[in-house]
């Protein structure tokens, strides 16, 4: 059913006369029905003191009504058309940042609307702040992944390779009350943890490794996020502790900054500095953090780049990391919600150094 | 490494002056690497006469020589001016057809070039056209899912749930030698094989049932899809008889025409009037068939709508369907290449009346 809360949301925020919508996450956020029309056109145009028009294809049809007006068409219909007739020739378009050119091509050659712009930061804007239906849920999603961060420890045996690792993983989530990934498990040993994107191989298990894990689940919808890095047998040498100890501390004092009215970019900076200063700022490759919810990575960068202001309910990844091939390849992440007054860590897992027997 | 006889068939076909590929799969088909960027932008330009250029966050960075000049940058740059300074203003650019309004946009708004249209025509006819290592990956992940199809039938048994079905298939696929699923599997019981897209539920098995598979694997990243619709301990009606052997005709007759220089549009035909002729034209909702290849659905269609002219190399489905909810929801699907003088059907799961006791 049409949310007229979060819809009034986005068109206070809408630069534009009217935005089509068709990212399917945005479709569901708005009115409740989830749709993956895969390759084929999804929209929905919603219009100031206009009732929202779902543009969805027959394939799809369905009885429920979410207090929006259904357009169907097939196959072989000509979107831009549909489209064209449901708004004025002279008004600004705002469409999704995710349209893709074969379909926003077309409106703009064949002059739908007098200007398009991509109007998706109403949206995200929007969804940028969780209300506390959506909080409730990501606080569970996370405890998931705190309790599956205990189980996937005990998968750490010699002989084990990160692929049977990762096999396991979906099993002890869906155990714990997830219904899947938030995204592809990261599990990465020795060298491979010094790759941010490493994706599960058949690499053996060394006494010495680090053991990398980056793992989120979903729950109702809801994703979560976290990364530990633990160690296999081996005591840290005094390297692999002082670049842990780095990343711990960049972790920790960029959070406990986070409260209402911070740049994002600040915070970023406070864990850039401390790892900067430490002689591995070349070696910390990304941003701090991305958003999150209904999706892994949604709207909103903790990066250097990203001047906006916290604001209660956004929830975003903390995750400084260091990727010192020779040395040691670590991350450490949590998820935070800002609070009224100050933030809340969703996750709990400690951060202290484990070594794994 | 850039495959110099797909990049100059691209370029042959190619109406604009460059083309800024932007499809990970694309990119893989034309160079050899894999990317997944993510919402990360990515992007391979290519021009007459010139090197092609790869444009990749610096996340994604790797040695692997590919004979593309590499151009990396970091989250916080500004991606429309990295392409603007590789290409000339006066020319039009050929953009992907999934290319993201968020890139699109800017790219129009700094006028990068004087056009932009749709290139992407020029990759996928390219890519309609499977080469001989393409065909035998497509033959072998085709004899997979046939064979998983009879395991598959092996897991109807009285109380379990199309969830349940669909839990199992993805080790079958495993241990069959696939890497993973094409697409999700469709699992569809009773009155759930009437919608063409049902998601697998805890819907509980009875008997005279239909049971719907439409499934598929991938092999070295070429995917098969087949669908068969077995009938669960009861003879079927002979209203459901009729309606299966419409279907069955349908398919048959539909691929007993395919030979090289024919019109999809005719193929769609051929199925649709039996199917209309039976008395059931307005139960077939969707085209006949779709292209397929690295992905599940490629550019190309079996529909009313698509003249274009069948051509040896091509490989689509052919799965007409009737979805009548009080009487039977059928569907059966092959995949079918089209050879030198005719045709080779990919699948050889038999299209008889089945009963699963």
């Amino acid at each position: 059913m049409l949310n007229q809360e979060r819809m009034n949301r986005v068109l206070e925020k809408l630069d534009a006369d009217a935005m089509l919508v068709s990212d399917p996450l945005a479709i569901k956020y708005l009115c409740g029905k989830m749709i993956w029309p895969g390759e084929r056109f999804l929209g929905l145009l919603i219009q100031n003191g206009k009732e929202p028009v779902l543009f969805v294809n027959s394939l799809f049809r369905f009885e429920e009504e979410l207090g929006v007006r259904k357009v169907y068409f097939q196959d072989t219909d000509n979107v831009t058309e549909l489209v064209k007739k449901e708004i004025r020739k002279d008004i600004v378009l705002g469409v999704d940042k995710i349209l893709p050119a074969r379909f926003l091509l077309p409106m703009i050659e064949q002059g739908i609307a007098k200007g398009f712009i991509n109007g998706s930061l109403a949206v995200d804007h929007t969804r940028a702040i969780k209300d506390a239906a959506e909080i409730a849920l990501m606080k569970e999603a996370s405890l998931i992944n705190d309790r599956a961060m205990a189980e996937f420890k005990k998968l750490i045996h010699a002989g084990v390779t990160e692929k049977e690792v990762a096999a396991e993983t979906l099993g002890i989530y869906k155990k714990l009350g997830a219904e899947g990934y938030s995204f592809p498990p990261i599990v990465a040993f020795g060298k491979n943890a010094a790759d941010p994107h490493h994706m599960p191989d058949a690499t053996v298990l060394q006494e010495g490794d680090a053991v990398l894990f980056d793992v989120g689940c979903k729950y109702h919808g809801y994703c979560s996020d976290m990364t530990r890095t633990f160690f296999y047998k081996k005591e840290p040498t005094a390297e692999q502790k002082n670049i842990y100890n780095l990343v711990r501390r960049a972790n920790e004092e960029a959070e406990a900054i986070i409260k209402p009215g911070v740049r994002l970019c600040d915070i970023d900076k406070t864990a850039r500095d401390i790892i900067t200063e430490g002689g591995y700022g070349p070696d910390f490759t990304h941003r701090l953090g991305h958003f999150i919810g209904t999706e892994c990575h949604e709207y909103g960068d903790v990066s250097q780049a990203f001047t906006d202001l916290t604001q209660p309910g956004n929830i975003f990844s903390i995750e400084p990391g260091i990727y010192h091939p020779s040395i040691l390849g670590c991350r450490i992440e949590d998820l935070v919600l800002v609070t009224e007054d100050g933030h809340e860590v969703l996750n709990h897992y400690p951060h202290d150094i484990e070594i794994i027997e």
